[in-house]
């Protein structure tokens, strides 16, 4: 039976995501793998969720595992709210920072619709503008305006995924200059920004353009993944259009969970958490960026994050990453092909890799392996003859 | 700041749900609710969580916090495929049955495409359809085909809601050859499936039209809504798609809460609280009825759901649910007026009564409130002369 003339016109823009293909095929934990963007396991309070739970069974009873509000549950908002300086009312709460990719691009994309965003680009977000038809093009530099008028600019401006770079405050008020010269939105996503290793913090952009900035945050990299619970901070009028869209949706945000988040948040144990986990990713990317200056051959460039979990390869121009993955995987070490975060698929001389997921020990072993694959691509002829 | 230039073609179509509505506005515990779908929470297993919580994280480890698979953890899959006797690879997890019905609609749908339904309808799934500007119509009687071929038909044959009434299996053999005469698909919604009370099982629609059903299931009624996890069993080349739209949507769902329902069935808890519930909701259901019988009025009859969470009262042409509803608030009364079920708004005198949520002791001053609201509507003249 041929189901595809079954499907909406979207369907055919949807693109698989590369990673979570590899998730598929590969035990990550057989392998040196720099491929996903997973938290270390041993970042996540183990040892705290035993004692959460009894507390949120005990404080809000059965209210814990009932059907809850659209927005997310008051007690959540509110703790939201009171770390980042907003009224409760410009909270909403979402199933998972996917979702809130998801749900703006819902909300505000039709067929055709112009989306500004850095390139490279997080490749969940370009997969979410792609499946609503929108056509991706790349953040004009300075303050020239396209000649199109978008309907919003998507960046990560905070230890970029997949580029690990962070937005000066110049650019972020270019930007913010930008969307109110093209009358546009901004969704500034934002699921790092509380991974910070050295430097500064930079004002966020929602603080520049708040009147049409909706900005996305996470609790995957703050408390674990699995609870699947992110949050949009944005303008009333904008918020309220997303409440509607998310009942439809999924009707409430999952409500235990939210729950263990508001405990977690409210008895101190996210900063707690928050402050072990800077350390040890700190260490991850510091030890990273040594291997790579060891190992690395010549022609080989990186960026140097400030925080976050990525860093960037920038490899001799003969280096393609595409076609050198398979080769990788068999050796025993996997990694993102930097083209598919380009737009057009362009960058075959790139990659990301990801340095909190990967068991310490595999570091050097997996950099030593995957600079020898890089050596010989650069110049296959010097194994040959 | 006007921010409805933003919006996309879709969200004019957005509806509000009012019962949402309702319960943004109003504490159901304060008032005698007949209006939500909630479950009761004496049915929430919350004396079986800490020791449930603490055997995920001994068994499973931090994968219980990680990412998880887009399909579902593999352990929950296979739970739900033996259960109802389907392979894994026809499994989809899903962030709710909610989202089963929003994912459907996603990856079918285009504007102006028809669904077929029943009319009262799911107003969950009225608003999904509507969100994607589907034109939805009612299903033809018997076996005549509409003028225009649907995309699929959406049905909910068990203890429909808000009906409370069973399809019978003729019926059920009609609709599965009313799909293959038109050649589209069928979404068979089952949320209350499980929750029989009385008269026996009919055959499930997917049985009799594998090759074209999409069964949805709920955790909801059976464990409990604040997991946010459903399920949809179907052909695979249909959940391959669902599995890549899943991606963009959330990448998967929440995983402690997965492994959570994952030993709660494995155990046997599910059914035996399953049971427990039955035997809960059986009174509740025979405590309505005859309330119903006792106190309304000459001129208003009922469905006698033999499962589920509702049953639907068809009053004299007279009262205007709408109208009335108000009032009923204010005296202490809330119901979900029926024509907000029909996709023309019509049935103005039907209203949807839930049984399941309110407490017992509750029930009889809600009904005979109820009851003397209609009679006066019915005849508003016999009080003032």
């Amino acid at each position: 039976m041929d189901y595809s003339k079954f499907f909406s016109a979207d369907v055919p823009s949807f693109l698989r995501s590369p990673v979570r293909e590899i998730f598929r095929k590969v035990d990550l934990n057989a392998i040196c793998s720099f491929a996903g963007g997973y938290p270390a396991a041993c970042t996540f309070p183990m040892a705290d969720i035993p004692a959460l739970t009894g507390r949120v069974l005990d404080k809000y009873g059965t209210r814990a595992l009932q059907y809850g509000a659209t927005q997310g549950v008051p007690e959540l908002r509110e703790q939201i709210a009171r770390r980042y300086g907003v009224p409760v009312s410009q909270v909403q709460i979402t199933t998972s920072s996917q979702q809130g990719i998801d749900i703006c691009s819902r909300i505000l994309l039709d067929p055709g619709d112009i989306v500004l965003a850095d390139n490279p680009v997080y490749l969940g977000a370009l997969q979410s503008f792609r499946a609503y038809r929108a056509d991706v093009r790349e953040i004009p530099a300075g303050c020239d305006a396209p000649p199109s008028a978008p309907k919003f600019i998507y960046v990560i401006p905070d230890f970029n995924n997949p580029s690990g770079e962070t937005m000066t405050l110049a650019r972020r008020q270019e930007i913010a200059q930008l969307a109110r010269e093209l009358d546009c939105l901004i969704v500034e996503d934002s699921p790092y920004r509380e991974l910070r290793y050295s430097g500064e913090p930079v004002t966020p952009i929602r603080e520049l353009a708040p009147e049409r900035t909706l900005q996305l945050g996470s609790f995957s990299k703050i408390f674990a993944p699995g609870f699947r619970l992110g949050w949009i901070i944005g303008p009333e009028p904008l918020l309220e259009q997303i409440f509607v869209c998310k009942q439809c949706l999924d009707l409430c945000p999952p409500v235990l969970d939210q729950y263990l988040a508001t405990e977690f948040m409210a008895s101190g144990l996210l900063d707690a958490n928050l402050a072990k986990t800077i350390v040890e990713y700190r260490r991850r990317r510091d030890l990273m960026l040594s291997l790579l200056e060891k190992y690395m051959p010549a022609g080989v460039s990186w960026t140097h994050p400030e925080g976050g979990l990525f860093l960037w390869l920038t490899l001799p121009p003969a280096v393609d990453t595409v076609a050198l993955y398979d080769k990788a995987l068999a050796a025993g070490v996997a990694y993102v092909a930097g083209s598919f975060f380009y737009t057009d698929g362009s960058h075959r001389n790139t990659m990301r890799l990801n340095f909190s997921f990967i068991d310490e020990a595999k570091m050097e072993p997996g950099i030593r392996l995957l600079a020898g694959l890089v050596a010989e691509a650069a110049a296959p002829s010097a194994r040959i003859y």
